[in-house]
């Protein structure tokens, strides 16, 4: 089953919004400034327990193999991995060390996803265990090092949020 | 001395481009689509062998505490470590792996530069210790592996080049 017809939500008209299928559950997640911005847009899906991002790769995401180029992919998986500090501490977060393995490429106009898992929170540093796939295609793995930083107001998703 | 003054070359209005003090020596990396242009513009400095990039922090390029992104850190990393293979072989290349311990922060309007060593080129693999810095702040320490996939013509400042 396919997701609602979508545009993204963008301030201004600096990537050109293409319309495609959103796989279902996925939301555009509405950053307005900064990077978030220009390396957008980004989506979010929260399927139970397991909470996923996602983007569809645009030209302004792509290496001269137009290709999501590395860059893009370790932001995203950045942002992905990291997540899950957001869902358990509703914290401010900062990476602290990222590594990335790259396995194969994702073309323009494929859907991309990512999502780790948390496997430790020793010393108040969130380690996650993370993947950035393509359909059944790894792109990426990796080991994300998190810390939160400073606490802030729980938004809907997270574990503190309360209805 | 300071360098000249100078203004972003970007092919549109997508990022605003401030004039500032380029430092010497350095002059602009024209990439004019996908994600380089996006997250730049970057900067490109050749003093004797030692060869780095750089960039100044703009708004596009922030994250919500107005310090440069991980993400931009970690695609600026991959950029100025995996240059090396560039300026080695002329060719194309892929990251196989990027690992970035992230130290220290830098804020809108921060001259921030990158460059790397060449510890290895075993089994065709390039692996670069690398770091990024701003003035004498390190930002980021970490290794790159890249892997060369297919000559092209020689550009100038690489050791292939010929005048």
């Amino acid at each position: 089953m396919s997701g609602a017809k979508t545009s993204a939500l963008m301030s201004d008209d600096e990537a050109t919004p293409a319309e495609f299928d959103l796989p279902e559950g996925y939301i555009a997640l509405d950053w307005r400034r900064g990077f978030g911005r220009a390396i957008g847009p980004l989506y979010r899906r929260a399927a139970g327990a397991a909470i996923t991002l996602g983007f569809r790769v645009e030209e302004h995401q792509t290496n001269g193999m137009a290709n999501a180029h590395g860059g893009m992919l370790m932001t995203f998986a950045d942002m992905a991995w990291g997540h899950v500090v957001s869902i358990e501490t509703s914290s401010y977060w900062v990476t602290v060390r990222l590594t990335c393995d790259f396995l194969s490429s994702a073309h323009l106009g494929d859907w991309v996803e990512g999502g780790g898992q948390l496997v430790s929170t020793s010393d108040d540093l969130f380690v996650v265990r993370g993947r950035v796939w393509c359909g059944d295609n790894t792109l990426v793995t990796g080991v994300g090092v998190f810390k939160p930083i400073a606490p802030r107001d729980p938004r809907p998703g997270e574990k503190l949020f309360k209805t």
